[in-house]
């Protein structure tokens, strides 16, 4: 593989498959003196763990976290922060089934054809279990992010299925299982989801996430653009199949006077760039619309091969969300924040000495 | 900056500024014995240069690049590729108005923040031209994935404005201006965009780029995955502001029955997934849109603030595309093809003894 | 810090401090189909770890290593492979005089004046108990290269102070305690170690290591090149300061009529180059010296500073090696053996399509 | 290849051929705001060029370097910086003996095993002429140490063959062919190589290279440690055989007592270290030894095969310097320059907030 570290100078190494002993990894790269111990990053594992509701899926993991090294006396000392969270609920089941055959919309055929071989329990490496790796890192890069710079990041479900979200309050995201920023809303999404379920079928979501207070100029042209980095950390999340800065795909029927942002002595008057132009944090607020496809997994009679070429029709059981992106928020909140470490890190390293005599404008 | 490198084990590092002495790179990695001239490259750069047709800016710059090293005999010999465009048509204007000021949509402020200087002559690094040397790497990307492996990678506008672009066909692509791929369209798209400049306007896109006959197994989880990297690769390019990977953001509303693409031993029943599932290539064709927003520059009266940061309106006058899109087929392609070529290199790295057991299905 | 991980292709990302909860670090890009065990580690780390003779430290670890990740059914898969190794016997000794005070040749000063904190409980990071881990990671790496390539990576002590020891045999590098590969001295070197021990001192050793049957071509010019890669691995090890290849510092008095290799049809007929030239492997044996320096921990009463710039006279007391090479030679083994696997992945992701018509001499 | 770029931050990426149309390279992660000409870069170059001694190769070459990007009204803007050095005195002899033989010493056997094919034009990549593009790059790095931390970096010769060279001044080194810090010995030198030339043979050399007024601080362990990537990149210097630090390989045979540097309020009391502790800077002076073998190309009769593995004898003709060490300090100076500058900027990337009660003993 060898492709199981993200960025580069605050940089998260993760390992670990669904049903192995352990998931977790090796943040580097993280300055001393940050208050740091495991409290800090339960919150967001919390957030993002299975079992809390009929939402998701029942798999029960408390996704403990255990801080290795890097923290000395409550605080980081500079040194690679190791991560630990022991897998608990693997379940010795029978995979006889799904051992010979590619579940479809799964990883299972590609990694197979690449590897030879495949952990087949409960899908390997390709689990989104390995995302509560990322969200324990993340969880630093956020915790430095406020302190330092008093940058929050932080996300919420905008569209599920055929349902739009519209965004109400901040407050009430953390308060419901879907992390819906509208709560008039919910009894809708949670018929909605019933019925899907009911259906045995599953259904796809889009997330929004937004940076704010983040300073001008983090982002390194003209390949490492923030804009860049962040679509690679958002697509590399299991089931994400779009990505959109501010405007987005709207930005295509947009006229120029439309789309490209005024300033005045008092900030943009509005924010189609999504907070970044040329590759670079404008001050702005940074805004991230991902594309979360429906589980694979569902309790259908679907066609296949099996390991030998020949068709086969299967159903997946098991414990599934029917949703994969009402979990993905903390998920796709940590990405974004140690994108936005590493580039505010590499920012200074290179533009430490910098006199800027225009005033920011935010 | 330190961030004008792509790739890993093929890489290409850039250089230059839209009104400096020259632009081009550095291709690092390229296997050797690939027969490579000037001329192989010049086919891209001719389609992507300025000043083909009223569609796009009248600047007059030849595009001719020379091989400074790594070619020898007619052969690449696996030393670096040194590319050099020289820059001619670069206008001594008067820069007065825009050396003091910001153009709104354009990175002007953020470079100046970033850096404390900038060099404001026609954008200088921030500016598309830098482009073409992206295309010059891109094809001899291109040119070693066809004959290698047999992989085909081309682009065509599948939206322009509000602007639909139904496909037609490959055959027609490249006999117009748009890299239309439906000929009955083009008086439509070219009155449009009339229209658009007459209004001092301008307007986005959105290009499709496929891949075909990838082999399976590109592709490095969990975070280098392939479709990882061609969001960043994309999300590079200016003026993108958006990426999908086969069915992007309507997979949101898609139910897993329909999403999921069933296998059967003829091969994958349909392809919502574009060709990569888990982050690994399944041999079907990739497919990917990006979404370009409308030119900033327009000679339209708009709001900005100058270096002291006092309120000023200025538009923007000289040669600029009235839709950066028309010309962005040829980068769309160059930068799927380095991502690819690549991740085939990084392949054959860690997997070139893999035996598997399980026939391809496509 | 974000410097802790080696390789590009093969990497090895490490964590832990000497006194905190573990130790360990993750191996990412060992390709799949490897049989592996915490068994073929342990050979390595048995080799390595303290207590086993009078002539080390006798802080009594048993160096147990749990593998996480990434091994299948017995076989690697080509996920990262997760490795964990507890520390036991941290003692809760009293810190008081260390923790004020900076110790003479070690890394106490540097790590507070770059870090602003330090770990002062057994060195924290800058230990060489950090070294166990890349053992590990580093038996991996020579079992690969056993298997896929019949290559063999082994060291000797070449001269414990100012004791040369002249080479004998590889039978008995394994039987005692300084990884000798003489018999007949190894009465001189204990007494001389215990007359070290005895005066209250250290001193320093050389340490050779030879790789056979490495593949000719390893190596990418002209920064990565083999032996700048193996020089970087090597000076990267706690106490060396000095990295030969070949025949190292004697060349600088060498003539060009002496040094420079001769080939025949039958191989070369010397090899001062030790085994590579242009940065490139010949297929000779690969030959490499390094200087350790004397163990910096002496009880003897020395003058520091206090981390309020105080002058004080301190010695250093507790559990400590008289002379940190007696335990390198597994350690330089490791290191050596991951820079030749990461080159091998290298070379055959750009090379793999490479047909010579010249026969190799070797 | 891609193996061609040096650093992480400040990088380096080099191209070019001995005969080829030019080399050069792109240096990226340079500040803003660096008063940067060509005339900065042309010091050092016409210090490295040939031809002007009887003393080096006769080889013609004006070495202009024509910076092509990257620094706008004088000063560097933060893009990269593009860097051309035309090649003028590509003679066009006769290269059929060469063309089909391997030069004993050379990479000649290497390249053609690795790459099936090699541009055989005086060495191609593999020659010492594509050290002119670091030193140009190097320069760079030397001009922004100086001006923002005031660090020296300056090297001489220690040692021509069986010569050591008694340090007396850093004023006379740049007087003489050698870099000699000692006058009287010139004379000794002049003879002792005339006599190698008409022995038509070649000797090695040791250089030194020093650096002054280097922060405290710099280096990243565990891996890139200040002195691991100092010998990573002396390593990749052409003909480097040994690399250094402090003491080096004399500390084999040190006592602890002697070696390890005692401390005072006042400063360090000795640098056996070499002004590195655990991999980080110690604020004292950083000092390196480097052996270069003697030069391959001598014109005795050798024995060789061809390309077709039969045996021949050959000698080799043509402009080529009696020793590679005599043109080699600026060189070494520029690899040093670059190694702190890239470390200066991930330094204060990760500790840029760290406050250090301690006060500095330096």
């Amino acid at each position: 593989m060898s492709g199981n570290t993200l960025g580069k100078l605050f940089t998260f190494t993760s390992f670990g498959e669904s049903h192995g002993a352990a998931i977790g990894g090796i943040v580097d790269g993280c300055p001393p003196g940050l208050a740091l111990s495991a409290e800090d990053l339960q919150i967001d594992l919390d957030r993002r763990k299975p079992g809390t509701s009929r939402h998701v899926t029942q798999r029960q993991e408390a996704d403990m976290v255990e801080i290795l090294s890097g923290v000395f006396e409550g605080k980081t000392t500079g040194a690679p922060i190791g991560l630990l969270i022991r897998n608990t609920d693997q379940r010795s089941q029978d995979y006889s089934k799904i051992m010979d055959t590619f579940r479809p919309g799964h990883a299972d055929y590609t990694y197979t054809q690449k590897y030879g071989v495949r952990d087949y329990r409960g899908g390997g490496r390709s689990s989104a279990r390995e995302t509560a790796a990322r969200v324990a890192a993340g969880a630093i890069a956020k915790k430095w992010l406020k302190e330092r710079y008093g940058v929050s990041v932080r996300g919420y479900m905008s569209q599920l299925g055929e349902v739009d979200i519209p965004f109400e309050s901040w407050d009430v995201v953390n308060g419901n299982p879907f992390f819906s920023p509208n709560v008039s809303i919910l009894p809708t999404l949670e018929d909605y989801l019933d019925k899907i379920r009911a259906e045995r079928d599953s259904v796809g979501a889009r997330i929004t996430v937004v940076a704010e207070h983040v300073p001008v100029g983090l982002g390194e042209p003209i390949f490492d653009r923030l804009d860049a980095e962040i679509a690679y950390a958002m697509m590399s999340i299991n089931a994400v199949k779009g990505v959109e800065i501010g405007a987005g795909f709207s930005s295509v029927a947009q006229r120029g006077s439309v789309h490209s942002d005024e300033m005045t002595p008092q900030g943009f008057v509005t924010n189609h760039a999504g907070g970044i132009l040329g590759g670079i944090s404008t001050g702005q607020e940074i805004r991230v619309n991902v594309a979360l496809k429906p589980t694979s997994s569902i309790p259908q009679e679907r066609r296949s091969i099996d390991k030998n070429g020949n068709a086969v029709t299967m159903q997946t059981t098991g414990r599934h969300d029917p949703c994969v992106g009402v979990r993905a928020t903390p998920i796709v909140e940590a990405m974004l924040a140690m994108v936005l470490m590493d580039h505010a890190l590499r920012h200074r390293a290179q533009n430490a000495d910098v006199q800027c005599a225009t005033p920011k404008i935010i």
